[in-house]
């Protein structure tokens, strides 16, 4: 289901998701000058919310975006969500759904943004991973984010993955399911290709890199790290080796659809399920109610 | 003017540039995975079609898209010139335009590539920066490409151009109209925002930074050393130092559809016009014929 969004703060309408509705002239097709979020859609409502309506707005502003209208994202968002609980006739409480957001520069000729949302079910592969974890290799991403040039705009989720993409094809050739991106020289964790890394220490102890150049702040990790603080959890966002991540007790990828995928496989070595593997599992699920 | 290119060698549909053909699931909307070239037309053909052909292949290949028949693209690029000729009903000789190449991963729903090719005038401030030349402020790219990442695909022609567009906001805040990265901390010269650095020296000598991580091989650039090359210049792709562009005779932005633009003014201080700048225009015009 697809609908595109007026995006001034008005109203949805809804499009066929077998018509084209982007222009040749769309600065998000010819630049991937756009943003995007994606959100977990559970029990018939958007999941953590806040936190990506936070992240869309921040990514707007790094991009010079017009800020979106936080109220109405959530009004139309809803009302998609409610659109394909109904449509697919089934009890909400079971659905589960992603849904994307997505906001362009627009189209050349008229300087509007293209906004639009998305609802569908969530890939087979993707549920598949949350039971049976992931398998992964370790990368440098390939370029080194400066700290500190002020026009770049690089806390921004913008629609600019192909460097992502080549880094999936590249591990699945190698039989791996993910990467995890490492600064070069250093082999400092940075996070996985579309999610942050959070590492479980003995003790009841949560660690996670600070978000910074290359490590986007993730929306499912700081939802995990409020939601464990309050379960008793120590949290920290620290610096994260390599090294470390062979030792301890687990190593979890962690995103909005996917939840959250343990890591069964580091750089060929595996990585043995921790005897509190499913309640590290129901701290993050819950977390994200 | 677009045409939709059926990806696999065939023919070209025409398209109504009033209706939308890019569908919702489109990498090359979601993750910017796809490439392009922009092709000078001039005097009724598309020129340096040979280098653009070959680089759009290069880009396909480091993506890993499916390999542009080359053969296939020369033939709709001249039939699409020619419709546009014959319905602007003038003197083909007297003619410019824009002619954009673009090939996505396509649908995620079909997998098959989305290719299409547009004509179109080149806008008025393009034309005019030929003439007037432009200001340029520099400033590191805002990320260091690394250089031996096997699966990057850096050297592709991509639709990730969102941190170039924050460049070019940027650079004309400060009342410039382009920019030159350069490479931090070395202040070694990389390329224009668009466009490649020349370095016309005393003793007809033109110098550029060899491509490589950070510097997209320009096939204007390299059209021009071909044929200054032949004109008795004595051509060299070496480093160039940020100093070195201050006290040279001329410097200039050089790519497809601008052709060349000297640059007047560098972070603010002025560049004066050469004696001879007429014959260097001259020169990197006639490399395009």
């Amino acid at each position: 289901m697809i609908y595109l969004v007026e995006p001034f703060g008005g109203s949805i309408r809804r499009q066929s998701p077998h018509t084209p509705h982007v222009f040749w002239d769309d600065a998000g097709l010819t630049r991937g000058d756009g943003i995007f979020e994606t959100v977990l859609v559970r029990g018939g409502e958007a999941k953590n919310l806040q936190k990506h309506l936070a992240r869309f707005a921040r990514s707007a502003a790094a991009l010079e975006l017009p800020e979106p209208v936080g109220e109405q994202w959530a009004r139309v968002t809803a009302e998609a969500v409610a659109d394909y609980c109904r449509e697919r006739a089934q009890d909400p409480a079971k659905i589960e759904a992603k849904c994307v957001w997505t906001m362009t520069r627009g189209r050349e000729t008229t300087g509007v943004p293209t906004a639009w949302l998305t609802v569908r079910p969530i890939p087979a592969d993707v549920l598949a991973q949350r039971e049976q974890g992931v398998k992964v290799v370790t990368t440098p991403r390939g370029y080194t984010v400066e700290p500190d040039v002020e026009w770049l705009g690089a806390e921004a989720k913008t629609l600019n993955y192909a460097a992502t993409m080549a880094a999936l094809r590249w591990a699945r050739g190698k039989g791996a399911d993910d990467v995890i991106y490492i600064e070069r020289g250093t082999e400092r964790v940075l996070e996985g290709s579309t999610s942050s890394v959070i590492m479980v220490k003995k003790g009841q102890r949560l660690r996670t890199p600070a978000p910074g150049p290359g490590i986007l702040a993730g929306t499912t990790q700081a939802a995990v790290f409020d939601y464990a603080t309050k379960q008793g959890w120590k949290c920290k966002e620290k610096d994260i080796a390599l090294g470390e991540l062979y030792g301890t007790e687990s190593v979890w990828l962690v995103s909005s659809t996917r939840i959250c995928a343990r890591v069964t496989e580091l750089n060929g070595k595996t990585l043995p399920a921790p005897d509190n593997e499913a309640e590290i599992r129901e701290l993050i699920t819950k977390a994200l109610n």
